[in-house]
């Protein structure tokens, strides 16, 4: 029977909707449900044709248990690691493949206006938690940890993104690939009851923005911007509520941060001065999408979050959002797969340094395909990480394909300062190129040639030290290949 | 009455294909034909949102004659320029602001094949005429014409694209905006009654491709993809007929080219090997459009082609088609505006340096908005060449705005060697921000929080010399403004 995994039945519809309202009553309940392994929730996925030949998928699904479970991750201060990715983590869910993880993120910008992000949501305000004399969550960053060595705070916000997870996919080794489907996507409703029903965002124009140092009249300033974002699902945009100008704050363990510098900071906005004149009748169609996505890396311990890498993490392509699969190449055992940075909508380019920063709930299938069941697939060679959505492929560039391995001991600190548009271009060329040659089997000549006349490319990011440049192809193009 | 000009008028979709069909009855015949000017085309352009605002259009429509001219530029030996932009050339068309000018265009790469691109066509065959004694059009680029001098022919293909134009509009001044409205666009079909009812195209994957000095094994090579398009509209995509590798061809005039390096060589394919199992299967949707659209610039006489320009030019978005609107800032009297590099369809990046290369027709309506009627309106300040189509606004960033005052006397030969995405983008952020700052009111800060997370960036292409990034605003944005 259908229980909402089963897009075949005449019935789905209302299936589907019941199975979210079981998952929406499940919240911060961590239940295991079962699921009737009926193969059905394929369909769910990117749609007719997919990466996953027939063949292949026929011998990922011989691997996976025969019922399909469950589970629910919910974001607070335990089940989340800020502002890194790390092999050495705990595992916070243990699944199978083909098994659906339910999983919470918090946006690391929810302090920017606690009263509409953190107060009265359980979760967040466990995470957000920093009095004089505790911090929900001490590390924010992959920087130092002693108190003697760093500056800003433990972590040193080098990396900001507040992570969920990680989860570990039982059987996962390096050289597998992980197919990341994700089912929904919907933004974290506000728990301050003055607010009922809304949803907020944050936009921060920071220091590390493109726009930063190119300011009219050469004036330096960091602007935020708190969007509101509607929760029910009725209105498909977001407008502007308020900004204000970054002053001065000091963290309540005595240490000022006169810019943007570490993740979390409360902002107290009897120093600031509101404006909300700003925006008025413009309305931002959402796009909800995961900003921060991927595996661990194994190079180092530790990895900032930020700039994006051969396993994933910050891609920051607003298409990664409901319907979208990921693909990713398995680094470390169990994979270890985090969530986090959240985004209700950013442009191609999310050039001011951030996008609308929104905590979201995302439902995830993760299904895991075995190195030796690659052979002679599309994804034989796959080491990067490639999106599909129902219509299209895509890969992403980056100005460094794997800068942990290709700048040395120093990669996460160098990276920041040797970024380009240009370097990202050119490997989203090659890794087209590759694509198009491995997965459709064309020869270069006529992969170059549609390169030119069919594939869009465009500017992912241009802040996220590891800048990024991606390459659309129409599934279309091959609809009619015998 | 409606003459397929008014669409209110509940036939107009009758009068708008008589319409259609008038014109073609009058190609290569020239005719002029007058049009009641009831504004009634008005409604054919970018549709609700325009940057010509009521009272901007209504200060132009009272400087406009109060009939509606319509004119025929058919593309042959006597109204083309191969290969540069210049303000001293003589006008092919004189018109009136509103009037509408049905324009033909040739592919500079008919001569691939000529069997399908030229054979039969009386405007092509005066084009691409070449014997040892004779060549249809001599001048070919911006550079030398004296043959003591030139070393591959007349204008030693310094700028490639065939025009068609220039027309001058009476009474554009510098300071003025022309506006300038694709009302259609449509493949010219093959005039060879082998190949009936089929139109076609070539992509070279050339040596100023963007792969070329990046192909796998460092083998370099250009080859050139001939595709085939449907003339008659019923389908809407293109599929490659064959491929061959460009080997050494001897010109009529006995020069011989090692590469793609002189517009229009007719290609000997008793010298090439053609392979016809190329992208079998593959079928790439057609996006009409004028890779090169713009007018004549102020700064030297003779002027490249390639390069785009602050007037325009070869801007290479393929979003320049059927119901796009440009408007352009006039420099000299007249405007002088040409259009030329006709492609079926072109990818974001224009990768391998040429898109499916394809002769079009197009019927355009050019609209002189003076710059004393400017002031206060949402072009007052327009320096750049902008896009409007239904949805979306773009600015065209490039690696140098104006490249012929920045760089100096050098400027037509320094661009190649200077050009790059990351000046390119950063041009676009500028273009950008300046554009909602001016047309939409908006402060800097809320231009730059709107830009991260709604603005989309594309690389517009990388191989036109100086280099060209894109960003998309949606007009829905500020529907909801007051």
């Amino acid at each position: 029977m259908c229980q909402g995994d089963d897009p075949s039945c005449p019935e789905f519809g209302l299936h589907y909707e019941a199975l979210k309202r079981d998952l929406a009553s499940e919240r911060r309940s961590f239940l295991k449900s079962s699921f009737v392994a009926a193969g059905g929730l394929a369909g769910l996925a990117a749609g007719g044709m997919s990466l996953v030949t027939p063949a292949l998928a026929q011998a990922t699904a011989a691997k996976a248990p025969a019922t399909r479970k469950h589970h629910y991750l919910p974001a607070n201060a335990d089940t989340v690691h800020w502002g890194y990715f790390s092999k050495t983590l705990k595992p916070r869910v243990e699944c199978d493949s083909g098994d659906i993880v339910t999983i919470e993120t918090l946006t690391h910008h929810a302090n920017d206006d606690a009263e509409r992000m953190v107060q009265g949501d359980e979760g967040a305000e466990s995470v957000f938690l920093w009095t004089k004399d505790k911090k929900g969550v001490d590390r924010r960053g992959a920087g130092p940890t002693d108190p003697k060595v760093y500056k800003k705070g433990s972590g040193e916000g080098q990396g900001v993104h507040v992570m969920t997870g990680p989860v570990y996919v039982r059987g996962a080794e390096p050289g597998d690939v992980l197919e990341v489907r994700i089912l929904d996507c919907a933004p974290r409703a506000c728990a301050n009851p003055a607010f009922k029903g809304k949803s907020f965002g944050s936009n921060a124009a920071a220091w590390w923005g493109y726009h930063y140092n190119d300011m009219l009249g050469g004036q330096k300033r960091e602007v935020v911007t708190i969007y509101e974002v509607d929760a029910s699902g009725a209105k498909s945009w977001a407008q502007a509520v308020y900004n204000f100008k970054w002053v001065p704050q000091t963290d309540p363990f005595g240490v000022e941060h006169a810019t943007i510098d570490y993740p979390g900071v409360p902002v107290d906005h009897s120093k600031t001065a509101r404006n909300f004149d700003v925006l008025k009748g413009v309305r931002i169609p959402i796009r909800p999408h995961f900003g921060t996505l991927g595996l661990a890396p194994a190079e180092v311990d530790f990895v900032d979050t930020i700039p994006p890498n051969w396993v994933g993490g910050n891609i920051d392509n607003w298409r990664i959002g409901k319907g979208a699969t990921m693909y990713y190449p398995v680094a470390v055992e169990g994979g270890l797969l985090s969530v986090g940075d959240p985004h209700a909508s950013q442009g191609d380019s999310e050039l001011c340094g951030t996008a609308i920063e929104c905590s979201l709930t995302g439902v995830f299938q993760l299904i895991l395909h075995k190195k030796a069941d690659l052979a002679g697939t599309p994804l034989e060679e796959l080491n990067y990480p490639m999106l599909e959505t129902k219509d299209e492929w895509l890969v992403h560039g980056f100005s460094f394909a794997n800068y942990l391995k290709e700048l040395g001991s120093d990669a996460q600190s160098a990276i920041y300062g040797k970024s380009s548009v240009d370097l990202a271009m050119r490997d989203a060329f090659r890794k087209m190129r590759h694509f198009l040659m491995t997965t459709q089997k064309l020869t270069e000549d006529e992969a170059v040639s549609l390169m030119s006349i069919a594939v869009d490319f465009g500017v992912t990011q241009v802040v996220d030290g590891n800048w990024g440049v991606h390459a659309i192809v129409k599934k279309d193009l091959f609809a009619g290949r015998v």
